[in-house]
């Protein structure tokens, strides 16, 4: 029954924080569910009306004057289902209040420029849920990992990222951090289907075969990364993703959890709705031509 | 059967220009199809896979140089359902692929500019769908009837607009501008309906009130806006709106098949990919941790 799909909060199975070890993470368990694939599918159906309503109400409040929003950062290695979800789950909202960016390597530009300017402007404003595939996080992971930063800065934007999310959560901004787990042989086999389907070349990038033989450097710098930026108003959450039906379901709870504990509601009318509604009536014989 | 739902070509039967008599257009008509609502949100619903798969190859043959793209421009009175096709047309498309701007009145920093100066700044890249609620036509639509402009001004817009989309045109921008077109009588029930229901007391505006007064002004307005607009690389269509679900299938109807005619396709892999597959293979003994 899908009201019984979750048997636990997620968002409490899958909170990390200091001293999280992701050796001891199993990318092939559900954590919070017994469901199967199929299950999982209908469940992402079943929710969906429920997240567009919260969104909606999110969105209506802040004509009103309210300025609560959410930023959802995914991160993960290549081929994890970033994409997925945000094609499955995010693509339920309604266009009106959802933001999304792909960062991909920064420009001559953005590289004139501190790390965290090009994310700035990418903030989401009041009513709109921003979502970022990759992030300012990257200049912590695979900046650390490849050495394309000397150590003593990479060890500045731990607190720079700390800072920058503490002074936007202050100004309103709810920030869920999100890292989808996979294991590398998962990764593999993702990586041949790519390459088994013409329809999914475009996706494929050589580079990503390179990236393999630093896996546990990548972890180690995702670790440290959540050692080092986890905090209440910013926390992390890592996802289990061999099963993309389970990532994509588990996403959707989180964002679902936190727009609840949020509470939007419809914003009262700043009108007199008798008054109002004698006016259009007036108008009612209005024909044209 | 969802097959024949469209009887005739509506990208014809809706193409309007110079000469275009708004008066003559049945906002109740429905043309190219005989079907009714049930059947119409069912074609809605059946026509999203086909959408999908073309915006997809669009975004996928950009990454590699493709330059196409395609610019939607929703223009319409208050309360004529450009929200609801926002919602139920664009929103079935991947979120990577849609940039959605709503345009408001101008802000103090745009006035600062020439008209066109935010519109630029909005106009999508490669692969990308771009779609505009409101648009640069408010600039000769509501500015024109409420006199925010002098004449001459409003009259020098005319031409700096069809000057703008050809030059985009040329860089492969593909341009359909879009009138949803509603009786005076069915906004006044939209209008009463707003207020009827607490939940959508946030979408009412009181200003539109007063605005129907001008509707026959309106009215003119656009139809001199389309008769010094109009092009064979930026073409206007009316669609009649007092149906909402004729609306959203025609427009959803416009959009399939002007991405079929760009006929974009799955790019060619750029790599060798027996060479990149044995690069993969080797790696599939990783493991972690």
């Amino acid at each position: 029954m899908s009201a019984s799909f979750w048997s636990a909060e997620v968002a409490e199975l899958l909170r990390v924080g200091p001293g999280v070890r992701l050796r001891e993470i199993d990318p092939d368990s559900t954590p919070g569910t017994g469901a199967d694939r199929k299950q999982g599918e209908a469940e992402l159906a079943r929710a969906a009306q429920e997240l567009r309503e919260l969104q909606e109400k999110l969105f209506a409040q802040s004509r009103s004057g309210a300025r609560d929003r959410l930023l959802v950062v995914l991160q993960a290695m290549d081929a994890a289902g970033k994409g997925g979800i945000v094609n499955h789950v995010f693509a339920q909202l309604e266009p009106y209040g959802l933001e999304l960016t792909a960062f991909k390597a920064p420009t001559a530009q953005e590289r004139e420029h501190d790390f965290l300017w090009r994310v700035e402007s990418r903030v989401p404003g009041p009513g709109v849920i921003g979502l970022f595939d990759r992030s300012h996080y990257e200049d912590v992971l695979v900046q650390r990992v490849r050495g394309l930063a000397p150590p003593q800065e990479i060890e500045r934007r731990y607190g720079a990222i700390a800072e920058f999310e503490r002074r936007i959560a202050e100004d309103g901004v709810r920030i869920l951090k999100i890292m989808l787990h996979i294991s590398p042989e998962e990764q593999g086999e993702r990586l041949l289907a790519r390459l088994d389907d013409p329809e999914k070349h475009w996706k494929y990038n050589a580079g990503d075969v390179d990236e393999r033989a630093f896996w546990a450097e990548y972890m180690e710098a995702f670790q440290i990364a959540i050692e080092r930026t986890d905090a209440p108003h910013a926390p992390w959450f890592v996802v289990p993703a061999n099963a993309k039906w389970y990532a994509r379901a588990a996403v959707q709870r989180l964002v679902v959890t936190e727009l609840r504990r949020m509470s939007p509601d419809w914003p009262e009318a700043d009108f007199d709705v008798a008054e109002q509604r004698a006016r259009v009536e007036r108008t009612l014989d209005l024909t044209w031509p």
